[in-house]
């Protein structure tokens, strides 16, 4: 039997990469990187390159292309499934690296159904995710006692879910809110939440931002790589 | 300036602890560590106790008891909060661990109020969370493509908003299930959800079980420490 590790290698610090995960990047045969084209660089790979030690590890990009058609898409990640089988089946043992955690929006849990469950073994090294990354930033809680948490994605159009989870829940992250600000600052607005969320774009870079304004949150462009946070009992 | 750090140490496997964790644990000059009453074992210790490589590190015990009336838990906090104020304030530094990720339900956030930001400087660590390191036990993923997650909390009473959640969002977390077993039953029942969950107790013990049949769910007492993730499109 082979043995694939999907690896969470956190949001961006390298040194928030887990003890585990470093001990398996360095006795695997193979790291398999994602990239989003042929030749171009690997997030995931950049977080880990400094803590690898074994010089024989043999790195393997695999091209993840973005907004493609959900049959490219399924073609590509049957591709991918494929190669990492057919390099693994046999003993080999390979490590994929993925941002933040496996299970929160990853390209490994697609990639999943095609590795070949009679030749490869898997296990899951979860990652600390983006969201908790950015509430200890900015030093809230995502959740106390009692209260629910909901995490969702911003859509270009159709934004019901994000009022529905508004309402039904104590705090709400929502992820990739470039892709509807007008919706979002509308929905703020309506719900008098004001002042109850902050915005963070480009975490761990130099050009992290935090905006907990609603005038401010208008007069800008929200970043592609933001979370926003919505608490309604307030930030603090 | 005393500085004081809040540490996500992870679910309990303690090379899920991440390389930043480990580093700073060796930097400073005393640990935090809560426990449930004078003299009991910090589980937050246990976790990283491996890893201390600091001789000097000089291990401060901090009360935080269960189940105690609110004023008497704010008082606790307070008192907490004073007594790391104290040793910190004068250029000293402490890190507090906390099970899990401290802004995912932590006693770190409730005594970050009166820690005296006069004179102690802070900063968070982020850690992994319970339900990521169950989601990597079942090899499913929390949320993809434009998925939401809701995570909330089981209380022994009204479990409207767990029927809301269900309702409202692709996937859902259920924490201390344990709470109110039948309602969980009837929910998934009444939502013909019987073959889209998982129940998973005291993972990454000897212990570890899962659970994923309806009628063995209504055999079994659930435990306490479990967590329970419902997928509306399946586990698979």
């Amino acid at each position: 039997m082979g043995k694939l590790f999907g690896i969470g290698v956190g949001p961006g610090d390298p040194e928030l990469l887990t003890i585990k995960a470093k001990r398996i990047i360095n006795e695997v045969d193979f790291l398999f990187c994602p990239v989003k084209r042929e030749g171009s660089e690997s997030f995931a790979f950049e977080i880990v390159s400094n803590y690898i030690e074994n010089n024989q590890l043999e790195i393997i990009d695999l091209v993840f292309p973005m907004n493609y058609e959900e049959d490219e898409l399924m073609k590509m990640w049957k591709k991918n499934g494929e190669i990492i089988s057919g390099i693994l089946s046999g003993n080999k043992t390979g490590a994929f690296i993925t941002i933040g955690d496996p299970a929160v929006y990853s390209t490994f849990m697609y990639i999943l159904p095609y590795v070949d469950s009679d030749s490869v073994e898997v296990e899951i090294i979860p990652g600390i995710t983006s969201f908790c990354d950015v509430a200890s930033k900015i030093k809230v809680p995502l959740m106390v006692a009692e209260e629910s948490l909901a995490i969702v994605p911003i859509r270009k159009k159709n934004n019901e879910e994000l009022s529905d989870a508004i309402v039904h829940n104590d705090n709400i992250v929502l992820m990739k809110p470039s892709n509807n600000p007008e919706e979002i600052i509308k929905m703020l607005k309506d719900k008098g939440l004001e002042k109850k969320f902050a915005l963070i774009s480009k975490v761990g870079t130099n050009e992290e931002n935090i905006i907990d304004n609603i005038d401010e949150l208008e007069k800008n462009k929200i970043p592609y790589l933001s979370t926003m946070i919505i608490k309604k009992d307030g930030m603090k």
